[in-house]
Order: C-alpha cells, then sequence, then structure tokens
C-alpha cells in the first residue's frame, strides 16, 4: 500500500491541503496519506525542514514525502525529487527536503522536468497542487526518480548549522519551540558529551539575556515546580523545558535564537 | 473505493468531525475521507460555500461531498442531497452546496425524507453525525440520489454574486481571506479582461477607504516588498496579495468587504 | 479493516502525531487511522476523558482508540490496555481511558509490560510514539488485550464525578466548552428529570456569580438573539448555549466552574 506524507505551511482553514490529496488520489487512488504537518510557519524553510526530517524516520521505507514551503513558487526555483536509500522525498529545490534525504545515507537529487507527471495547467502560484502532489503520486504509483527529470548536483543546501565550540562553551541555536513551548536546540546526544556534564547536575545555560542554572534530567516529569530541566529530547536534541508550562514563554526564546551551553 | 469529502465549521478541538467519520465508517468501512476544511468560521455560509467549490474540481469523479454550515439545525430548513453530472454533494438546504454544483453542470436536488438512511435516534442539534454522514455513507455505497427522498426545485439559491460594473470600473467583494493574507475578490479572469488591464501595470484599486495602486503581476515571487500586487490565484479569482505577508492586514480587509477595481 | 483512534494533548503544529501514525502504520499497514482530537488543552485529563468518552460510542465494535493526555510520561505511572465488550483503550493510567470504558460495560484492565511490542528505542518523554502506538497497531493487527502484561485492579479512576442533589436544587460542573462557546455540564436526562421543569419554561441557573434564566429548549435555532437557552446537547449532557454566539464569553465561563440548576 504506497504511503505518501504531506508537509506545508498552508495551515488548515483553505482548501489547499485538501486539494494536494484529492490530486493524489485522482492519480493514486490507493495511496495512504499521513499529514506530517500544516502549520508550519509561513515561508519558514528551516521549520518545515526540522519537522520533516524529526517525522521522516519513522515512516516504512518506501514512504514519498511530498514537502512544499516555498516562498518562491512561480520564479525559477527548480521542482526536485530526492531519492534516498529507503524514501522519496518530492519539493522545491530550497534546502527543505535535505536534512530529512541526508539522514538516510547517500542520496541522488533530480529535478522534476517532464510535464506529463505535472497537472495539464501548472498555475503560477501554487505547485503543490500542480507539480508536487501529483509527482508523489506518480512515484507512489512506481515511477522511478530518475524518470522525473535530469540529475542535479547544485542543489541548495541544508539550512542547518551543527553547534560551534568555543573551549567549554557549546554555541547552539534554537531550531524549534514545540507546542509544550519546550525550546529545542541543536545540540545532539554526540555534542553534549564533549561537555562533560553529568546527570542530575546543574548546567549553565546563556539565552537570549538569560543565565540560567537548568539541571540535567531524563524526562519532563522529574523536573519540579520552579526549575528548568534540560534533556534529550525524542528527536534525540538537546532541550530547555519546565513543568506542566511554556519554557520559551519563560525565557521568550524563539527559533534562531543563539543559546550557549557551559562545560563542566 | 469510494471517497469522501468533508467540510463544516466544528472546528478541530472537538470530537464532532471525529463522529462523523465514526458513523461514515460504521456504514461504510471501505470509505476514504479527506478533510477539505473545518474551520469555516462559524455559520459563515459563503466562506463555506467558497472553499467548498474550490475544492470539489480537483476531486475525482463519484466523490460524495459531505458538508455542513448549518445555523439552522433541528428548524425546518430541509436536509437536501445535490447530484451533478461527476459528484453527488450532501447538506443542508441554505445554499451551500449549489456553487460547487452549478460548476459541474446541470444537477438535480432531492430533500433527505427516508428515515433508514439517517441514525436511529437523530438528535436535534447534530445533523452532521446523525443525518449528513450517514446519508453520504450510504450514497458512497452506491444508493443513488433519487432514493433519498423527493426531488426539490425551490431549493435556496447560491450566497454569491458576480461583479457589477460602472463603466470602466468593476465593483466586487472580497470572499475570502486565505492564511496567507490573501484578499480574494470575485473577480474571474474573463470580467477582469473587460478592464483592459495589461500584465506589469498599476491598478487603480479601493478597498475599505484605502486607495491603492497594485501591480498585475504573474505570481507571489513578483512582488518586491513594499507593493501591493495583483495577481489570478489558484482558483481562477483576482486576490491583492503583498511579498510574504499579511495584505489583508495591510488593508484591514475582512470577507464581505466592498472592493473597486478601476479600468484603464 | 482495523480502525484506529487517536485522541492526544499534542497539537497540530508538531510531527508527534505523524509519528504515532508512522509506526503504527509501519506495525499495521492495513489500518484505518480517525483523529478524534489532538488539541485537548496541555495535560488535561478531564477535557481528553470527556472528548474521548463522547466520541467512542460512534465508532463500530472492534475499535481500538489510543489515547495520549500524559503529564507523568516517563515516570512510574502504568501505561495500560483497557478491554471493553466491544472496544479496546490504549493509554496511561491516570483516569483518561476509565469513563469511554465504563459507557461500554465490564471492562478489564492489563499492565503493558511486554517489550517486545513497543518500539526497540523507547524514549523517555514520548510513549505516544514508543509504546502506546505500536501497542495499538500490534491489537488492530489481532494481539489480545491479556497478551500485553498482566491484569491490573487498582488502575486510576475516571476523573469525573456526577452531580450532587440539595432538595431541588442540582450542583453540577462544567466539563467542556465547544468551539461554538456551548458550555457542556455533567447533568444527564435522566438527572435532569429529577428537577421536574418543562420544554418552554424558563430554568434558573447560576454559574460564575452570574444569575440566569434559561429557557429550556430542544435546538439551537430556537434560541432568541438576547437569552440563554438549555438544552440537551448531542452527546446527552444538558449545555447552555446562546443564538450564534458564545454563551461560554458572556457567562466567562470555563471547564471545571460550578454551576447550579434550580428545580421547579
Amino acid at each position: 500500500m504506497p504511503l505518501i506524507s504531506l508537509l506545508t505551511d498552508f495551515g488548515l482553514k483553505d482548501p489547499f491541503v485538501a486539494e494536494m490529496k484529492a490530486v493524489i488520489l485522482s492519480i493514486c487512488p490507493e495511496a495512504r496519506i499521513v499529514d506530517i504537518s500544516h502549520l508550519v510557519e509561513k515561508f519558514d524553510i528551516k521549520m518545515g525542514s526540522f519537522l520533516l526530517a524529526s517525522a521522516a524516520p519513522y515512516f516504512p521505507n518506501g514512504t514519498v514525502h511530498v514537502a512544499v514551503v516555498d516562498p518562491a513558487v512561480g520564479s525559477r526555483r527548480r521542482p526536485i525529487v530526492v531519492q534516498t536509500p529507503r524514501s522519496i522525498f518530492v519539493g522545491p529545490d530550497n534546502g527543505l527536503l535535505i536534512s530529512a534525504a541526508q539522514a538516510e545515507g547517500g542520496f541522488h537529487v533530480y529535478e522534476i522536468t517532464h510535464h506529463s507527471i505535472m497537472r495539464n495547467e501548472v498555475s503560477a502560484t501554487f505547485h503543490g497542487r500542480d507539480v508536487f502532489a501529483p509527482v508523489g503520486a506518480h512515484l507512489a504509483r512506481g515511477l522511478s526518480a530518475s524518470e522525473v527529470g535530469r540529475e542535479l548536483t547544485d542543489h541548495v543546501k541544508s539550512p542547518y548549522a551543527e553547534p560551534t565550540f568555543e573551549r567549554r562553551t557549546a554555541i547552539c541555536e534554537v531550531i524549534h519551540i514545540d507546542s509544550f513551548g519546550n525550546v529545542v536546540t541543536n545540540l545532539t546526544l554526540s555534542l553534549f558529551h564533549q561537555l562533560n556534564l553529568k546527570p542530575g547536575k546543574k548546567v549553565r545555560i546563556y539565552v537570549n539575556k538569560n543565565r540560567l542554572a537548568a539541571r540535567l534530567v531524563r524526562t519532563y516529569s522529574d523536573i519540579t515546580q520552579d526549575e528548568f530541566g534540560i534533556l534529550i529530547g525524542s528527536h534525540g536534541f538537546f532541550e530547555v523545558a519546565c513543568r506542566e508550562r511554556s519554557a520559551a514563554k519563560r525565557l521568550r526564546a524563539r527559533t534562531g535564537c543563539r543559546l550557549r551551553v557551559y562545560g563542566a
């Protein structure tokens, strides 16, 4: 049973997502469709990239991921398909797909140029419906990625950076605020080890003009009412959290904020 | 594989939509269900009508569209089924279904009166679950529209009006503000031609006490940072847009606002 | 065709729900998944309990309901499966599942302890994805509830209370504010009969320092512009409503508010 995921910044009020699904089911009626999110902040390629890379590993082999955060729709930015060893990604060539694809190993990028796999009339403003959805549906039906057009090597890179280190301090970035208000950073477990910190100990953090001492914990319910906790979240990134309230609000932290984590 | 779409003003917090789906799958377990939108403004038949008419053309032949924006639930307003050459629409007789049906050609309207195709107990407050969902499911299973009850000729008409013209000026209406803040009007391409305007040129517009000169463009990324653009949107209606920000906020435009577009 | 429902407080922005679905479809590719709600207020077990108990009766026999409102994730709270005569519920042992299960008759509760039916790596923060989704998928594929672990008798009880009576006055609680602003109480039809009130008559109500006389009506459209109505809602509970506006806003009523309904 072919499986297609969708990720966009189209919101849930408008009929845009339904139109993509209707186009997909017109071409591939047996496709299963799973929404990853349609509440990516408008035009926020970095956020879309993070959500896609977070969710993709849990999908079965062979899933086709159609992702559209596309401020340059209708311009010369290219529509692409990315084939990895286990999945196919479809979307604009603006970096959105690359983090998720990289995590799956060596990948190939193809520019979508064949009009026979697009809708007959391609609007200038809605390639999600007129290009990416039909191409995703054809791929779900068995079209191979190399059949959409020629291979590209100059695709746009991932919008993410790894943390940098100044002696024992990691200079990180806030890559996501989740709906619980947890402040997700780009600091992974392996990098964290370089800081030589111990579970249960206070970790000194500097974010958005706030200095704080967060306790290194295992889970949200280990955090007491008034303190900040730092823990490894469910996608493998360190996050700053509070007990049943928003750490982001308390810190007035936003996506893109710099954050310093001091080592022991 | 039978396909059912759903459109309501029920929101996403409450279990109302899930109950409709549960009822549908109890009657027609193999049905595929696609949500068009459940964030229609409460009781806004005009907005629901626009979203339904926008999305319906992209669904395959044979789709059953169940739409419920129903301020008069439980009163004498009639429940209806509308059969077009390619689809079936199910919902209240308040105009909601008519724009979408008209676009598909000659249609027939039937009043739902047979209790055997409703839930055993019909509540006074939730016909979406107790009438429209089960009728939609029976239609998806193969019941013909004429079997739901007698044909009607006095159904409520579409809530939409076409623009009117005063010499070279089109007097339009804002029919939708999408989640990007684009201001969608009821001005279609064929009517626009009457205004004799040229791509790239400034178009004079008067909306909500604002005069503005919007440039006629092809796509959102053609608009520069500070200007307004006017372009034909993905559903064939002209819309006023800004570059990566909300035109509706800048103009304080709302659905229902009058808008004058001056010809050359 | 196995049917799985999902209810969480995870919201719609993050990829959490998609990851649960991806895990389910990896284990049980033929499962149909229906979202009940993901907009339960964060950590609000009572609200989650109400929404689940409202929706569950409309699902077909054999449905597996996976529900996650789980402030104590990663602590010692137990993961459980509840088998009723017609459905299976999966979630944390915090009362969330019990109202819905009770309504289906005698039920058995099992603690989930077998690691072979969880994801290989169970995070400390996301049991929705790592425990409840895979267990739900295995149950949907035919695993019996008693195979997940040993039976429990000391499970946490339902968070709900019935109204109490002081002579002819029912002391009720607001159990839900729906998205239309209707104020849903825990007063059921059978209890209401004890108040000896008549249709069309005024009912005296005291809520949140407001005294009001609400007319007992059958449906929302029976309420006139300025009055309050009281009616039996679509889930069998009495609710206070206004005509096309929010009764909750007018009364500043919130979930958990006390409400007195005076008998005749």
